[in-house]
Formats: C-alpha cells, structure tokens, sequence
C-alpha cells in the first residue's frame, strides 16, 4: 500500500526542513518537490540532494495540477513518495485537492510541517497574529484588469482595525507582481471608489524575500514606499490596521518605520 | 556584543525544529526553553538535550516575562543564548515583548522559525487559510466569567462567512481550557445574546495535540462533540464558516464529519 508525504520545506534554505522531514524523506522511494507557487532564492537544488542523499525530481504547474495522476500518484500507489513544497504545505488549494485526490486513490497521505509566511511575516515586523484579518492574494495584473474581492477584504479588515498579509503572486514563468505595483493597483481602486481607505499618505510595509540571507523589510507612506525597488521575488505586503503601541513600538524596530507615521494609527 | 536567537520548535516533538535551528543553537553559549505558552506532549526534554548536545534551561513564566533580564538578558548581553520555543516563535506577544527588551538593550535577535499551529490546524482538516478571519483565545473560565469580546470576534467572522481557530488556554500549572467548555461556554453565550450564531446544531471541529503521535481531530454538532473526550491539552477549535464543496470532502475526510451536516454549510 502506497503512502504520500508532504513536506514543508520552510522559506529560507536547504535548512529550513525540520529533523523529521529529513528522516521522512530518507524512508521515501521517490521525492518530488514544486517550486512554482512559492520561489526559495536562497535554496540550492544541489544542496538539498546531497542533504538528503537522494535525487529530487522538480514538478512543474501542469505536471501537479493536470497530471497528477502521471507522476506523483503513479509512484505513490505502490511505493512511499516524498513531496517537497516551500512554506508549510497543505496551504495552496492546489496541495489540498492534491491530497484529496490521494485519499480517494487509498493512498495515505502525510503531513510533515515547517514555517509558513502566514505566520512568518507578522513575527517578522512584530505585529501580533490574532490582530490579522482574511490573508489575500493579489494577482499580476493583465492589462489593466485587476480583481476587486482582494480589496473588498482588505476593506473590511480595514473597517475592523485589523492588519491585512497580502502575498503577491508568483508565476511558474519568474514574471511576479512586484510591491510597487500591488500598491499601485489597490491605490488605484480606492481612489475610484472614493473610500479614503489606502492612498499615499497610508502606512504600509512591504516584506521582499523573507528569511533570506538577502531579506528587505520597509515600512512606510505608501507613496515613499512605491518608489522603492524591493528586488527579486517573493514579496508580500502588510497593511496595518489599528496597532497596539508595543506593535507600533516593534513597527519602528523591525520595519524601520518612521516614529510620527505611527501616531495615527495608535 | 550579544545575541538572542529565538528558535520554533514546531508542535511535535524535539525532531519538528529545523536544521538551521539545530545549527544556530549549536552555536549559541548558552540555551534557556519555555513550554508554559503551549505545552508539547511528545517532547522528550532528555532527547532534546541528548541531540543537541547541551543542557536545556527550562524558564518558567515568570522568569521570562517578570524578569528577563535576571535570566535571559544577562546572558544575551555577553554572549550567544537560544531561546527554544515551541511552535514558531515571536507568536505570542510575550515573545515579542522580549524581543523588543533585548533589541533596547543592544542585543542583536534572530529568529528561526517552525511550525505554528495557525497554519498546521487549518492544514490538518483541509480548510482554505486564507478563508480564515482573526484568530481568537479562549481562556480558562473564573468561576461564570467568560470574556465576550472572543465571542465578538467568532461571530463577526461568522457574519463574513470565514472560518475562526480557537486557541484553548494552558495554564503553566497544567490546567487547560477543554472542548467541552469552551463549546458549552460558547453556548452559553449564543443563547444568553439569543443570536442563532451557535447551538447544538452547529458543525464545529475539535482538535488535541495536533501533530502529535496521539493527534485526535472530530468535527461534528456541537451537541454531539460536546461529549466527546479528547484528552490531554494542547486543544483547539475550528468554527467553519461557508464551506467550498473542496472544504466539505476535506472535512469529511479529514475530520470525519458526516456528509449531512455538511450540506447547511455550502
């Protein structure tokens, strides 16, 4: 009877997997691993082989959405399959229907955790995770077209006093949206709506590679901060809402932001 | 000039910690633990200190949050210390507030992180993270008190049709909030306001030492998973808001709900 495991990698390096996903992995007959939905920069494919002493065969987007079965399942029927994700796995809806599909096919599945930017990035700046709303996603946009539901919940969380993580999508291809233009993107919706929730004068903090070696953390006025280059991706933004003044306190430590920015949101 | 690396532990046992946090401790002078936050029923503390190969100092609640410096601090000033936490650190604000001491006091942090129940309870069940509003702690209850502003939050969350984790509270003496009490407190509550938010027909999941070797995860009525035993703490609930029919099979699957109550939730 086949077995399927999931495990996260974490967001730094070769060495953000923990002890057991190591061991898991050496019991496994085959290991698999997918990079499209959350890049690692500093992850090295030929370290992490020689780590775990074992060939690490790379899935593209259609091989693990469209052909499951193909590869990942094949193996798993018979034999026991390692799946390498960055991040804690089992959190993108593609890794959950993955799984699905697994049980369905009586393969046992699972799961092997490690840290996630959902919980990364608010202990990054210091804001307290239970002061978080909805996260959302916010897409590269096309042409000029960009969905409005994202900014709907960051609306309501705004409305609420409660602080908004928004990952920034990444494409299979290397193209991402970049924090500039996510900022711009929602600047331009609230202006047409008219709501006053986000313009340059909104405190914002974008997060660029985080827990790399080449990490950037900036808060700031969302206009300040749209003329910064944040360099390659991932990127994430924080939209604070109303903070507690040891959350302000930390703002100042870890995001650098400037100490009268944070008055109005106390 | 000192250091203070805050190191996760993830929530299973002493192999659910990095590599890089294994390799950061190794470096570190000296290494302090707490466990008072939440507790890890599978952490064997002689198997940490045998692979790590150092003495463990375990703090107790006071020692890290009434005097930091007596402990913690004094010997970050000088030297390397690790600071050993279960889950991912900088979570609880405790955390961050020593964080925050320590960078006052011109001591470098560094985190390394794991696992977090935040993202590993949604995970385990198959539910959308990012279908999650905030997050809530419910306290041990003091006799009839029960603080409403939890409640405030489930149902504002409720309202917007998104799931809520309930974090039950341990205590360093052992004591734990149950599912049981706090589903009848919850109860309690709806029926008191007379909002039809929460009743014994409600579907809610349960969850007791997630990814542990004795995990135990149930999702059911209220009425039905208010008898249910499930041991030792740490506990957790999740309240589901409406479900996508993924989220059903998910936990269907996954937290052995039955298909008929799932049905009210779509």
């Amino acid at each position: 009877v086949g077995e399927l495991v999931f495990i996260g990698l974490g967001l730094q390096d070769e060495r953000s997997i923990t002890l057991r996903g190591v061991e898991e992995t050496n019991r496994c007959d085959r290991v698999f691993a997918e990079f499209y939905t959350n890049p690692m920069p500093d992850l090295s494919l030929q370290k992490l082989e020689g780590m775990l002493g074992k060939k690490v065969h790379i899935l593209s987007r259609s091989q693990v959405e469209e052909d499951p079965i193909g590869q990942i399942l094949t193996h798993a029927k018979t034999g026991r399959v390692a799946f390498l994700v960055s991040g804690d796995p089992i959190i993108a809806t593609t890794h959950i229907e993955l799984r699905l599909l697994a049980e369905k096919n009586g393969i046992k599945t699972t799961l092997v955790h490690s840290s996630s930017i959902y919980t990364v990035a608010a202990a990054t700046v210091g804001l307290q995770l239970q002061k978080f709303g909805r996260a959302i996603t916010l897409p590269i946009m096309e042409g000029d077209a960009f969905p409005e539901s994202p900014y709907d919940f960051l609306a309501q969380n705004k409305k609420l006093g409660l602080h908004t993580l928004a990952l920034l999508e990444n494409r299979p291809d290397g193209r991402h949206l970049s924090i500039s233009d996510a900022l711009q993107a929602l600047k331009n919706i609230s202006n047409r709506r008219n709501d006053h929730l986000l313009g340059d004068e909104s405190l914002v903090v974008g997060l660029a590679r985080v827990d790399s070696s080449s990490q950037m953390v900036q808060g700031n006025l969302l206009g300040e901060l749209m003329s910064l280059d944040f360099g390659g991706p991932p990127h994430s933004l924080i939209i604070p809402g109303r903070l507690h003044f040891k959350e302000a306190e930390a703002l100042h430590v870890f995001a650098h932001v400037p100490h009268p920015l944070l008055e109005a949101y106390l």
